[in-house]
């Protein structure tokens, strides 16, 4: 697909002047120009001959299809690690005998491995932005940072109502937020993670949301993903679970709730009132059996800013955005029994336009001027052939496979399905998950 | 991952003898032998020293996990040319204006194109045999004969209670069933096609069951897909749909019922009775909102044979068997509210051993002398890494875009991801594509 092939050692995680010739973005032919920045310089129909001149490197799409890098909004990148680890087991089960005991090992360079094992597979399946809240952050954050995406990081806050923990935490949440701010990596954002209203008491609560508006960071948590943590919130609070975050300061327009699967009509209203982002996180709801889908039709009709996530590894099992684009889209309709809710324009543009303002980047449009955090997807296969309507092929019939080359902030991370350094990532990450279950495994 | 590389020109299509040495079945690693037939000749644990001297190449999989070639139990294959062309809406505006009114413009040629299309999607993604209704089946046989796969085929008989058409109807299933017998290709059989029991009158049930015993060759139906089917069946003839069937003799073990999603617990346990092949579709049955799921639980408790298709591109919208398992294990802990229903493990034998019990070619196992149809899948990539359970990664983590090689009938039909002829395959269809929708928009 080059036009004049630049060498691996020349493009990858260099600052060069590259022009895209020949590519499709919202049904139009476009060419698109980066000079050597962080954002699209130019683009529009038959702009290489404006820029050929000046360009470096040339690169012909070949007809294929331009999006702007998916942002997946919720996750735990490292647990990665945990992939095919333990499934098909009853919620309370799988964590305490599998996911819990084995967290328990976990060592910084392991979340280093499994962040870097995510990281390598967003670059494979076109996502460039991602929501993650995990442990050993400083370690998430290096794998980030040598990645070339953008992350929005946050440590796990849980109190479970006890003060000293509380304490910790917020220590732990603070001494996060300040390494990030050190590293001065305009990809790499902290966010205060208070995990849930059943696992933070409202001192914690509050104490995030505070933190948060000092900070002007945001805010990631896990809300109403099963119905029996909201009928243990109304039973000790005596209000459904968003009624409590609000009443703490929680929900805010810099604000990413996670799952949501329980919410009620009153709660949509108030999120969308608050403009919180909600991350719909389909395959991990269906695959733990959740029993009910997001109100989708609801959130969106209030206002909310509905995104999409994968959930980590061990709850999906992949972290590819066009499946959990498709997923959204079917469950749905099935769900709500309306084969016209979320069409696929709709799901695209949660994994686009709306991921990308929650996680606060600037990116999810190609445009001059928007950050250069840019896909493109073949149309030379079958998922793509015939070609009657780009969303509906990227939603319904393509997987991440279909992604050939992925620019975050105007550096190459793929080309042509080329990775740099991916056998030395696969295989230091197999390396990690084979001796954690190891030690996990072995009595102390 | 070739030891002796064949070039293209020597391995496809030809009967060669090839030694895959090094990869991963069931957990064991083992090689495989297969001397220039059809069926595997020999398997096991370091077989390569027995035959590395009479293998005309050899191919190192490098650990890659070699399946037998998975079984797509129900589909539409020629309908590829309506991919994306209409989704998102009501299901009877979407087959009154979108869906109908392209069909009625459908040449043998476009069906020809259709079906070579979904053949190249299928050995792609890993699949090796598939179940096909539609209609001009004389030319997906040939589309079939050519791909190098194996198909069962019916014309989707309609009589609507109208005794003509019913005339109709019986020559052109007995004409291809006698021009199906006439290829002589062992990888191609014909089945009776009653469409469903609300487009096929009981004359005509009993007359296709009656003609598949007679011929000895299998039928396929759709079974209760909608609420209203099933309503419609009660009022009209007095009972439920799987009891109508069962009284005019459609129910037998070579009986393939597709979609099944409003069947009770009396019809499951009939079917399961009848050793009915059951053909669980979810994607489609999502996206076209059918509101319940396969009663998987009650089908397999029953002893009914389970298994699953993608049904056509126009409503799924594509052909990979990997996210069909994804998806069927997700629909079924998200319906019936038990993340312990249909695991890993059980979706692979639906895809694999079940699947290919239904249609009949005696595949479906990696074993000597069983037909050599297998797939190879690569182990090093993300969706691979860790490899704690080869299961749970095939069927959660993996889509059919991680299958690197497909062999069927002894015969490469994809090595390294190379198909030979795909990008005319791809020309071709989108032209034909791109010309029946101008047709069918042009008044006549």
């Amino acid at each position: 697909m080059k036009e004049s092939k630049p060498e691996t050692s020349e493009i990858f995680g260099k600052k060069k002047s590259v022009l895209i010739a020949n590519v499709v973005s919202g049904n139009k032919p476009v060419d698109i120009f980066i000079d050597a920045s962080e954002t699209i310089t130019d683009i529009g129909q038959d702009i290489r001959k404006r820029h050929r001149g000046e360009a470096e490197f040339i690169i012909d799409g070949i007809g294929a299809l331009a999006l702007p890098g998916l942002s997946n909004t919720h996750t735990h990148a490292a647990m990665s690690l945990l992939r095919g680890y333990a499934d098909d087991m009853i919620l309370q089960d799988w964590l305490s005998q599998k996911i819990w005991p084995l967290e328990a090992h976990l060592t910084a360079d392991d979340v280093y491995w499994g962040t870097k094992l995510a990281c390598l597979e967003m670059i494979r399946t076109g996502t460039t932005a991602f929501n993650d809240m995990y442990f050993q952050m400083e370690s998430a954050a290096k794998a980030v940072d040598e990645a070339g995406i953008r992350a929005l990081l946050c440590y796990g806050f849980i109190d479970l109502g006890d003060a000293e923990k509380r304490e910790h935490e917020c220590r732990a949440t603070e001494a996060l937020a300040a390494h990030i701010k050190k590293m001065n990596n305009p990809r790499i954002h902290a966010a205060a993670g208070p995990h849930a209203p059943y696992t933070v008491s409202p001192e914690g609560l509050k104490w995030c949301a505070e933190f948060s508006k000092e900070q002007h960071i945001p805010l990631h948590i896990h809300l109403s993903e099963t119905e029996k943590e909201v009928n243990d919130c109304i039973s000790q609070h005596g209000k459904r679970p968003a009624a409590l975050l609000d009443a703490c300061g929680v929900l805010t327009s810099t604000t990413i709730a996670a799952h949501g699967c329980w919410l009620d009509d009153a709660e949509c209203a108030l999120l969308g009132k608050r403009g919180v982002s909600v991350s719909h996180n389909p395959a991990s709801n269906m695959k733990l059996a959740t029993h009910r889908a997001l109100p989708y039709p609801q959130l969106a009709g209030a206002g909310a800013n509905v995104c999409l996530g994968t959930d980590g590894c061990a709850s999906n099992n992949n972290l590819d955005m066009f499946e959990e684009m498709k997923i959204a889209a079917l469950l749905q309709k099935f769900f709500w029994n309306d084969p016209t809710v979320l069409p696929a324009p709709a799901a695209l543009l949660m994994a686009t336009t709306n991921g990308a303002k929650a996680l606060g980047f600037g990116a999810g449009i190609l445009a001059a001027g928007a950050p250069a955090d840019i896909i493109l997807i073949s149309n030379r296969t079958p998922c793509n052939t015939p070609l009657h309507n780009a969303a509906s092929n990227l939603v319904y019939s393509c997987s991440g496979a279909a992604v050939e080359t992925t620019i975050c902030n105007g550096r190459f991370l793929m080309l042509d399905r080329e990775i740099p350094g991916e056998h030395e990532i696969l295989a230091h990450a197999a390396q990690a998950a084979s001796s954690l279950v190891k030690r996990a495994q072995t009595p102390v």
